[in-house]
């Protein structure tokens, strides 16, 4: 009933197909009010047939090996080279994104910036998330960029993953 | 890096322990602008030894067997007997939600009524959403009411899973 069973990929993804499958890797993040940090993360992007892909990760502190960030979601593909992102976070916040999907020769490149941060009562304020995702071959890059806590969007997350 | 593996479960979760596993059964949807319609879920709910519980579900519908709905996210446990939703829809909307957890003798009982619904550029209008969920023993039972498309608050999903 989830994820990548017999049903055929959904035309409308398009290039977003390409995201599909588990991926693997490391990543390092960063910002004024937090110690810089390395982390080992899987994301896992599937779909069910429908023009959405489901997309989640979790990651661990590469030092304790910990359990870090986590988000979990869906990539709608609304119009072609549109695409719109819906997703939660268990430190309380939501973001709502939307932005160009871009055909690549042997991938895939998103940029999506939030319309919408919203929090519970007990969350830290986030105003603007910046996401740039490429695919190329069987490497997904990413980059995240965050304004949080009253200070200015800039660079927060980079990764590298390799499809598993 | 993620579900249920070796991880102690975090005391804080308290009774949305007895959330954590596979359920899977059936349920009915009305609404004044749809047909009726039922579904069979298979929800999960895993943790990974953080104060929060990750969620996702998935239905078809039962006369089709075609994908329906699905949602993910995560229920964080804030303060005894406090619950938060935060939870992402690929129809393009996102639902914050707080409320009640009661811990009952042979389950639990959760209350959630949203704070804030957002969407899309794309999505239909949601306005309020309000979540019944109890667990006795291996069974799941919840109804969930919606204000949507201008129409007020009212009676929408009831489904009956069982532990898997």
């Amino acid at each position: 009933m989830s994820g990548d069973t017999a049903q055929t990929v959904h035309p409308d993804l398009g290039p977003l197909a390409r995201l599909i499958g588990t991926w693997a890797g490391e990543g390092e993040g960063r910002y004024p009010t937090i110690e810089p940090f390395r982390y080992r993360e899987e994301a896992t992007f599937s779909h069910a047939g429908k023009p959405f892909v489901a997309y989640r990760q979790a990651t661990i502190n590469l030092v304790t090996g910990a359990p870090a960030h986590a988000e979990s979601g869906y990539i709608r593909a609304v119009a072609p080279g549109r695409a719109e992102l819906v997703l939660a976070h268990p430190t309380g916040i939501v973001e709502l994104a939307e932005g160009e999907v871009l055909d690549q020769p042997d991938g895939v490149a998103l940029h999506l910036v939030s319309t919408t941060v919203a929090r519970t009562a007990t969350a830290k304020e986030v105003t603007i998330v910046e996401r740039r995702v490429t695919v190329s071959g069987d490497t997904l890059r990413y980059q995240v960029a965050m304004a949080a806590v009253g200070l200015p969007l800039q660079h927060h997350l980079a990764a590298e993953l390799h499809r598993r």
